[in-house]
């Protein structure tokens, strides 16, 4: 493989994320669906810049593996974490927490649902202006 | 992010496979353990050319995203199938398979392990040079 074959995303992007759950722009590309006997779902996702999705919870647990660019990762009371490549994130069962990408360029990560028999996601209110730019603040 | 960090793998090579159960050179990089409530393991595997595990099930399954290089995946009883970068296999638990490069090339995957409550891995006998360069003629 040459470099510029390296250089291409590996998945393509997908399709649009559901509006009602994100502030600005994100694409989910499914890799590995929901209700198969591997209770697992795994799916590539990418954050146009500034975009975050809700404060969620997943009632099994989910794995986040930072692939491109710098994104953000929070749990509810605890200080924002930067991702870059390669960073893995265990978000265990009922966690509140929420993703995105940084003000200043795309975020892509995998996400791997988990325990995925006992529920995939609960979404809840969207991390405000003030939240999101408190984190800038505080870096 | 520029080019050049782009071309960079994005996880360290990790330790040196067990030699029991690899025929060849591999590394992994443990990404997530097993043994917490996520049920869920991630390894990142690099297969050194012509390297490959040996025959092997996952009493609750595996996923492998392919991420550089060639492979391939083989189901006892089926033709080899050949991994490119962004593909996906869902293995489902108990079936007996390996991974591994191909003789030209490293090949680098994510090995996901699915259910790991019920164990991860039963290993078995090696795939031989001839179950391997059989392969290679079936092309």
């Amino acid at each position: 493989m040459n470099t510029s074959e390296q250089n291409k995303p590996i998945f393509p992007k997908g399709d649009p994320a559901i509006a009602e759950y994100f502030t600005g722009q994100a694409w989910v590309k499914m890799l590995v669906p929901t209700g198969t006997s591997l209770n697992t779902s795994v799916a590539n996702v990418v954050f146009e810049p500034g975009c975050r999705n809700n404060w969620h919870t997943h009632p099994g647990g989910q794995i986040l593996v930072a692939t491109h660019g710098i994104g953000y990762y929070q749990e509810k009371g605890k200080p924002v974490q930067l991702l870059q490549p390669g960073d893995v994130v265990q978000i265990f069962p009922e966690v509140l927490h929420w993703h995105g990408a940084t003000p200043d360029g795309e975020f892509t990560h995998i996400a791997i649902g988990t325990n995925t028999q006992l529920g995939v996601v609960n979404w809840l209110q969207p991390v405000t202006d003030e939240e999101y730019s408190g984190l800038r603040s505080a870096k």
